[in-house]
């Protein structure tokens, strides 16, 4: 597994959590405006269940990529640093190595 | 099965799938609403979640009771009377017979 044999620090972990947290709240946040911006344009039940069809869609996308697992979480904030939900200072204090490897696997999504 | 030995006329037929689909526009209008005051007041991932459980609850219960077969329209439509979403006037030129069964299978269900 990825990184399963990297040690986290307690502060490293406080920083992890708190950074994973900020980013899910962020994404969470966006799903939010979209829901509010199709329920006020909904007319008919099709538009409607379309929020259902919505909500569904990424309560599964967020539930597979929020994964707080230390052996994966490099490859979980590469993505979020690849996708604009993690800034480069949110992971301030995360030791250099642990950097450079989620600076590889996000370089990795973006040439994917 | 309830009422499958009956016979809808053509007309009567027009004017219980009117009936039927302005019932099931009230009611996902009523959903609506309630989905726009609770992304309004969303305000964390929890609360976004929420609005998904509802709609998941809302379409199952909605799924099983718009049952468009004529074996089960009156007591769809019963239930419907008694829940408010259809009024006497929509099911006018519906013959008496078939309106007596629907307000006795509405009462049922107002006593239950």
């Amino acid at each position: 597994m990825i990184g399963d044999k990297t040690e986290w620090s307690k502060t490293e972990k406080e920083i992890a959590r708190k950074a994973f947290r900020a980013a899910y709240h962020r994404e969470c946040s966006d799903i939010l405006t979209t829901v509010r911006k199709m329920a006020s344009e909904a007319e008919d039940p099709a538009s409607l269940w379309q929020i259902h069809d919505f909500l569904s869609k990424k309560r599964k996308e967020s539930d597979e990529k929020y994964d707080y697992r230390y052996s994966v979480l490099p490859l979980v904030f590469a993505r979020l640093m690849y996708e604009g939900r993690l800034k480069p200072e949110d992971l301030e204090g995360i030791s250099e190595d642990k950097l450079q490897g989620i600076r590889q696997f996000a370089e990795f999504y973006a040439r994917s």
